[in-house]
């Protein structure tokens, strides 16, 4: 069912007149956009596609490539301009992954390969396991020749107080950092706990990054619980000696995309609000949390707002980046084409789908102000709660940097880390009245923020 | 500390004088034994060196044997007489297992491979999926040359009723049956939902059987929510296409041990009382919970019982089963050698170690109701519950076939489920204090029926 939105204006004017006399039409049809979409399964339906259909699709896997089509034809098949724009990305592909305590009895060890590790020797590494707590501790433990144990549990208060992105933060520098650190001081591998809030065994992957000053060391992220018995048997004073094999690869770069979609604004079309997700995941899971949802949110609310015949002033453009997990190339390379051009904000949502609890925002002072006012609709989600923060997602992190306003949605943060990156981020972790839910939350907030 | 606690019974006999008076000493005892071992880690500490120091012990395998010498070695030093009685174990070695639907972009399945199960050939079966519920089912569904699946989630309202037992049992008959029901249609391999009450794509394990009336085709569990995507590309209508491969193989039969030690009894030392866990578990975690947690129980209760110089009037026998995951062949080889001899009760441990709620027993009627006075004690940790089942244990269904009175500890079964069979049966998932109010319960148990 499509409508002129527009024909309505002069009623909608009478009855929301206080406050909002400059935009007529903005929170009236930012209420019409919540009611509309709270309650489908729409953004449901796409999410499961993605996720049952394509499944895992890490940067230049076949179901990366998989993705960026599936995405451009269903925009097509919905009337929505759509391009793809080139992003070069990496290619590692995970291999082997296997450890054994050699001195406890060749027990099994459960982890995973990090992100852009290089692979151990085919025959493996034997050697003993050093457990620290922060880089300063490489210096005075005697490290060469060992393998590197930083065992760095998330803060669990921090994660049941609602910063559960704050506590990944401060455990997640030993993963980006952790094996370069070690190689400095003549380490063989490195090994973290895996950072997640809860584990079955569950082995938490997620990139690294090696600093061209030091050797390249062969890194993996065990499970907590694997973490923990290292560390019990090294309190013993046992000695704790592992095998390792790792084989993971690095293929020749392969050219992949951004997928661009926009409508076009009918007053200041050269000025765009940005609305963004990330197309690839990890190839553990499914990647529904991270960021399946986020994909989903930004594809719905371009359906719904086509469906409604919504005309916004300003172009909303809708980008589903590639390359987030292990490279960030598809934010920086639309940065790079599109810096010119006047980006009014940017949306980024990549931190799950439970219910929604309102934004992050680089705005403050009277522009947040201003905004809270015309967000009000935005409560009936429970999304009409802005925080102000210098940082408000990583592929649109240029253009924030650059000084474009900048948003991020924040559902519910509790349980986010307990499936992050692990085999278990799969469609059944998804509420889809909840992913409504965020859906209207971005929608609305786009189009506010396209007719400001 | 050692005391003779004899000495204390005529004081003991004036307390507890109404509706004990023929057994002076023993409630007394029981109550002395619960308190010596609440709040203690002695048998945390028990399990946690089988655990985490040889780890899983699946029958056939060198860490198997190398808890059978531990246990006797431990028992040994602790002074208490020991002895291996011969067992001889299927040797069955987990493999490769990998699935991928090469009918939706070759999405990795996650699965482990049942034990028991036949390898596929090396290169693997490339089948469609055909889902069922029952065993009737197979009959109308075309399932020749396909894979079967049977989809049967444990009932999760049962499980919240504390009936997860009941749960599992109507679950788990597709594990055991389930490919010689589906070789029989003429079905290439079979895979099962996992059977567990919680997943983060945990696979659960667990043994097979093959009827030889039918060929052997391989089978294997998916996880939870490996099975849930099936279902749901299946009930699209998509039509799903595997790729299956696993790699077990099944090596000569193993000679191997139960552990059996005891502390003879003074006045009855021809009549025993059984304590029982079992010493091997399944290969994925380290058998914390199946059955670590038992063995700890039964170790220590010898060992407080020695350390109390507890005499008990009968004797109290612990025996550690070999093979009771996949073949009871400890359970029936204690039979063959001691069917002869007089059991007066036996206690089988072996459903993990969260809180006591009381026992599981085969006895009833006065029997029962005579016992219940003597086990008030028990109340003290919880346990003073005693519930009539026909069956009590698997290692000792031999002796309470043949009308020994037989006895299983309730812990809380709320949570077992989500551990059982699974990588995720580790250490971490027990509660020190909770496995020594189990502890106490076994040991004042065994203690009360041996002076009975």
């Amino acid at each position: 069912m499509h409508r002129n939105l527009r024909s309505f204006a002069p009623l909608r004017m009478t009855v929301i007149a206080i406050g909002f006399i400059a935009f007529p039409a903005q929170s009236q049809t930012a209420d019409d956009i919540i009611k509309r979409e709270v309650g489908t399964t729409r953004a449901y339906d796409t999410l499961e596609y993605l996720t049952d259909n394509i499944g895992p699709r890490l940067s230049g896997s076949p179901n990366a490539a998989a993705a960026v089509r599936w995405a451009t034809e269903t925009f097509q098949k919905w009337g929505i301009a759509v391009t793809n724009e080139n992003v070069i990305v990496p290619h590692w592909v995970r291999g082997a992954e296997e450890a054994k305590l050699v001195s406890h009895h060749n027990q099994k060890i459960v982890l995973t390969t990090l992100g852009g590790s290089v692979a151990t020797p085919p025959k493996g590494i034997t050697a003993d396991l050093v457990e620290v707590h922060s880089f300063d501790e490489l210096k005075t433990s005697n490290v060469k020749g060992k393998i590197v144990f930083y065992d760095n549990p998330m803060d669990m208060e921090m994660v049941r107080g609602n910063r559960s992105f704050e506590a990944y933060s401060k455990a997640v520098v030993f993963r980006g950092e952790g094996a370069s650190r070690a190689a400095q001081y003549g380490a063989v591998a490195a090994l973290i706990r895996s950072v997640g809030s809860t584990s079955l065994r569950t082995p938490h992957t997620g990139a690294m990054r090696y600093d061209p000053n030091f050797p390249k060391i062969p890194a993996a992220a065990m499970t907590a619980e694997d973490a923990m018995l290292v560390d019990r048997l090294l309190k013993k004073g046992d000695g704790v000696r592992m095998h390792l094999l790792l084989m993971p690869r690095t293929l020749p770069d392969v050219a992949s995309a951004n997928v661009v979609a926009e409508i076009r604004g009918s007053e200041k079309p050269e000025e765009v609000v940005l609305i963004g997700g990330h197309l690839d995941s990890w190839d553990l899971g499914t990647g529904a949390i991270d960021d399946g949802s986020g994909v989903a949110m930004v594809m719905e609310t371009m359906r719904l707002l086509k469906e409604m015949g919504a005309q916004p002033k300003r172009t909303i453009r809708a980008v589903l980046f590639m390359n987030e997990e292990n490279g960030l190339n598809g934010g920086r390379a639309y940065f790079a084409s599109h810096k010119n051009e006047k980006h009014s904000a940017a949306i980024e949502t990549d931190a799950g789908a439970a219910a929604p609890t309102g934004f992050r925002t680089t705005l403050k002072g009277e522009a947040l102000a201003n905004l809270e006012k015309l967000a009000q609709p935005l409560a009936a989600v429970g999304a009409a709660h802005f925080e102000t923060t210098p940082e408000t997602g990583a592929d649109t992190s240029f253009l924030t940097e650059a000084g474009v306003p900048g948003f991020s949605l924040v559902p519910e943060p509790l349980h986010y880390f307990d499936y992050h990156h692990s085999p278990a981020d799969t469609l059944d972790k998804i509420d889809p009245k909840e992913l409504a839910q965020d859906t209207a939350a971005v929608a609305a907030l786009a189009w506010i923020l396209a007719n400001q």
